[in-house]
């Protein structure tokens, strides 16, 4: 351990106690990594605050010594956005979990960046209501709100961005902010709250949020619908959303990932290309959207569609949704996954799915298809032999091409995955000419380039 | 007119055509003022772009020459923010005034700047789509985008930022930039494009917008409900929005401004307070929505709940709501309009609007409320004596002791009338630390401090 790492522990010492501060190695190691393909690396040290006073304690000694600055949730990121790739001190924000305020009659809550998604619904249940944005993986809303993370209900309730009301950040000089406030509306100053999300924890650090909530639906309704062609699905689904039906969740799991689906969470889904559906409103609202969804998918060659008949049963559904990524995990030991994430104008979601299906064959790759097909995201499922060179370029050469593809036609190189790492390269041709206006605004705000280093948005030191 | 002016002039002839640059007095004069109390102020020179390159080298010229530039697009905001407080070019965009493209099936619609929402509500409807956002003025979509207006079916569609998906800007340096992309999901780069809606005009000029449409509702029911007193009226909107009805519009009006609605629009509404309330979805669905609303506001003693038989009356309703700033303004002859503007979170609304009224009692003010209650945000219309010193003064005490209300619960001094010049003296209370960070934005965006200075958030020059 250098001198230098040990007179930065003895500094975060000053105002953290002993247990807060960490560089024992198993630590460290957990730190390292994400759920991604992405390269590891461990930070110097780890900390964990219980305060904001604890964050602003520990940015402000970073910025005085210089110090890189990785914020970490649960290390659930798929583009290696909580890797120290410049070392430093990684703050993990597992100790500040706690549920502050259940603003029940303004369908509001805050809470800390710490609260994983599963125990906000725990909280959230108490209350009659609900948080919309489900990722795949149990991730912290803090980790959620600074990579705008979004889900199978994006399509109707939108994404992170539209579920966070107002902030607490650590700027990256220490100074605490508060954005945005309690009213539904405001139009006050420029809108730092929409800034900080999606911002990868390359402007400041997340200490508090302020988050919106729903009412649990008064009637739920999901089922399944099989297809004989992607091409098929998908434009049953633009039609739907043509018809103004208000969908609820509307997923695309192709062939093989039903599969999958089938081996890992035991269920017997008829294994071909499947929308996984859902519905929220009223009784007699949902019943008509159903019947006209019926009518819609029955001109694309349906050739099954099933209502779940109670909530175990559509709990089930999306369980399996949901750990389809483990599934494949689960599948190909010894492989690594690598999911791609780009998203298209939903017209053009039936030629680009087609063009991956085709590259994917041709590569030579093993990979599923999924997608929130409503958004017009989807998401190969790669599961990559890491000791094998040959097959994880074939694998980025795929990325590549269909991030191309998604540019090209008006789309975008992540729909909710994030830059990180991973998509750094892209984001030149993605942006031209507002890449320097990000990052004057990194350099504004982040004068040392401390925060989060070489994601996103990179400024020299 | 003074040798520099002309000489600018001459600079901005260089690539624009004659006509296209004005200093004729009519002119400058209609570009002095908007709808608002504040004080006017003319600008040097007026010109009218046809194109971004126009607009680029409008913007160029003036950042060699240190001009300030104000943009401008209808002229109905409400706070000043068209008003060159320090002379300069104005640019009016009622020139760019084309829809672009209409991307039916992508639920999008491409327009220029000066497209007014009628004229964007015209075109739409022959897809059989619709554009959310209705502030009371006919503005332009550009205008709209730059202050983030909203209207009365922003508790369902939400506001304008939920619904620019993607921007055109000229920035501070003749830079042309695009934000965001056709993808409904993006998480690649900082949110732009929500950072330059709301802005007004301070980052940079709008030349081009991405934004969403929506396919017009299968079945529409729109009515009226009156009740004994304004507290019955806002708590049972604070019950429907708990009962989870997905309303479309929720607008109150007191009884002085049902009187006006009835003098100026020649209806009979009931002379008490009253929700005007919109309900959109399937017919089933709907049905269950109205009953469901009826037996909630029964609970409120509602005195009586009518919903209007056909879309005549629907469409004079809402004409009617829409025009109750002018009826207002019609009626008080030699008098000037201030329009109040906070949002407080929805269980602080009966409060904030009961303090409005006993302060306007008090102070001896003429003035209606109304409100997108849905949203928390509600407006006074006072009609003021410009000569009157003493009443101006009285008027702005009581802006000031409702912003000072609306803070201390949590809300915002502008719920969706903007800052403009009339609410920068409340930004440092209102963002505390959170100010310096927008400044050094503008800094970082605007070094010359060129862009519609005196607005919003100031860099001196």
């Amino acid at each position: 351990m250098s001198h230098t790492v040990q007179s930065l522990a003895d500094q975060l010492k000053t105002h953290l106690k002993d247990y807060q501060v960490s560089m024992n190695e198993t630590i460290l190691e957990h730190h390292s990594k994400d759920e991604s393909y992405h390269e590891w690396s461990e930070p110097d040290i780890v900390v964990f605050p219980e305060t904001t006073e604890d964050v602003s304690h520990i940015v402000q000694t970073a910025h005085a010594t210089d110090t890189p600055i990785t914020p970490f949730g649960l290390g659930t990121s798929l583009e290696g956005h909580a890797i120290p790739y410049e070392k430093g001190i990684t703050i993990d924000f597992s100790s500040m979990n706690k549920v502050i305020e259940v603003r029940e009659n303004d369908f509001l809550v805050k809470v800390q960046p710490g609260v994983t998604r599963s125990q906000l619904e725990k909280e959230l249940k108490k209350h009659g209501l609900f948080f919309s944005v489900d990722p795949g993986a149990d991730a912290t809303l803090g980790g959620m709100a600074a990579t705008n993370a979004s889900g199978t209900t994006s399509v109707k309730y939108g994404v992170m961005s539209d579920q966070v009301q107002g902030l607490e950040v650590v700027m990256a000089d220490g100074e605490v902010i508060r954005t945005g406030n309690l009213a539904k509306k405001s139009v006050s100053g420029y809108d730092l709250t929409s800034l900080m999300v999606g911002s990868e924890g390359t402007l400041g650090c997340i200490t508090e949020l302020t988050l919106r909530v729903y009412g649990i639906p008064e009637h739920i309704m999901a089922g399944r619908a099989s297809f004989p062609t992607l091409d098929h699905a998908v434009n049953a689904v633009v039609s739907i959303l043509q018809a103004g039906v208000p969908i609820a969740r509307v997923e695309l799991v192709d062939e093989e990932s039903i599969r999958q689906v089938n081996r890992f969470s035991e269920t017997n889904y008829q294994e071909n290309v499947t929308l996984f559906l859902e519905f929220h409103g009223n009784e007699p609202g949902l019943k008509a959207d159903v019947a006209f969804t019926k009518e819609i998918v029955a001109d694309y060659f349906c050739q099954d569609i099933q209502f779940e008949k109670d909530n175990a049963a559509r709990v089930k559904l999306w369980d399996a949704r949901h750990n389809l990524a483990y599934a494949f995990i689960h599948d190909n030991p010894g492989r690594k996954l690598m999911v791609t994430d780009v998203c298209v104008p939903i017209t053009e979601l039936a030629g680009a799915i087609k063009h991956a299906r085709e590259k994917i064959e041709a590569l030579n790759l093993v990979s599923g298809i999924l997608g929130h097909v409503g958004d017009g995201n989807y998401h190969a499922l790669l599961m990559i032999n890491p000791n094998d060179p040959d097959e994880v370029k074939r694998a980025e050469q795929f990325n590549e091409e269909i991030v191309h593809y998604a540019l090209a036609c008006g789309g975008t190189c992540t729909g909710e995955h994030g830059v990180g790492r991973g998509k750094m390269k892209y984001q030149e041709q993605e942006h031209g000419n507002a890449l320097p206006v990000m990052k004057a605004i990194k350099s504004a705000l982040d004068s040392k380039g401390i925060m989060n280093p070489h994601k996103l948005v990179h400024r020299e030191r």
